[in-house]
């Protein structure tokens, strides 16, 4: 049924452009003294974080636990040189949890590095020619 | 014990040189129609049927289920526009198991790109420098 598409519909079929269902695609983080240290989902994390001045609404418009996000927080915190993420109980404002300037550096500086990947994968994605035309 | 390396037998403490505990890594992979086509693990798993003629040692030596091998063997194979690796069943030396040379060279396509990638991450890695070292 689903496996003979209507002509045209999508200009996909392997007939027309055999390559264009194929795609080069990467992922990339940084590791460090106790395994993952900054990646795609901490960096979200932490600009949820930016966003809405908590773990557990960040961690919840993440759709992920609070003590799943806890943990990504803490093992930035605990492998940078200083902290990424700062939570303060109470205080005046009833506490809350920021983002200092060393996340929002790593934050800034892994998605320059992200789109430097997105263009290598394009780049690299074009001639990942591994079929034999030929053939 | 591990902990207090002698001083000068790995120089990667972090009072020596900070940034040398952090890496950048990546991973490729291509996707195809159903998901993953080839990858990392895959290319390693043609390598080794093309070493050991045989999905159930190739398997083996990489400590993985023959179930799980055939799946991904399969998985490439309907995703190629020709099979990359060709079982025959008995015949005159009891059959075996063949990768074409379509899928060599996926191989070959997918280790030079592998190697473009490690080069852009240590380009990339030296620049990333996301602690503010001033602070």
């Amino acid at each position: 049924m689903a496996h003979r598409a209507k002509a045209g519909k999508k200009n996909r079929g392997p007939e027309r452009s055999p390559h264009r269902q194929y795609r080069l695609k990467g992922r990339l983080w940084v590791d460090g003294p106790d395994g993952t240290f900054i990646g795609y989902g901490r960096v979200v994390l932490m600009e949820r974080i930016i966003e809405l001045g908590s773990i557990t609404k960040a961690a919840k418009q993440m759709g992920m636990s609070y003590r799943h996000a806890w943990r990504l927080v803490d093992s930035m915190n605990r492998q940078a040189p200083k902290p990424f993420v700062i939570t303060s109980a109470g205080g005046r404002n009833g506490g809350g949890t920021l983002v200092t300037e060393h996340g929002e550096k790593a934050i800034k500086m892994f998605w320059k590095t992200y789109g430097a990947l997105e263009r290598f994968l394009e780049k690299e994605g074009a001639k990942f020619d591994y079929t034999d035309r030929k053939a």
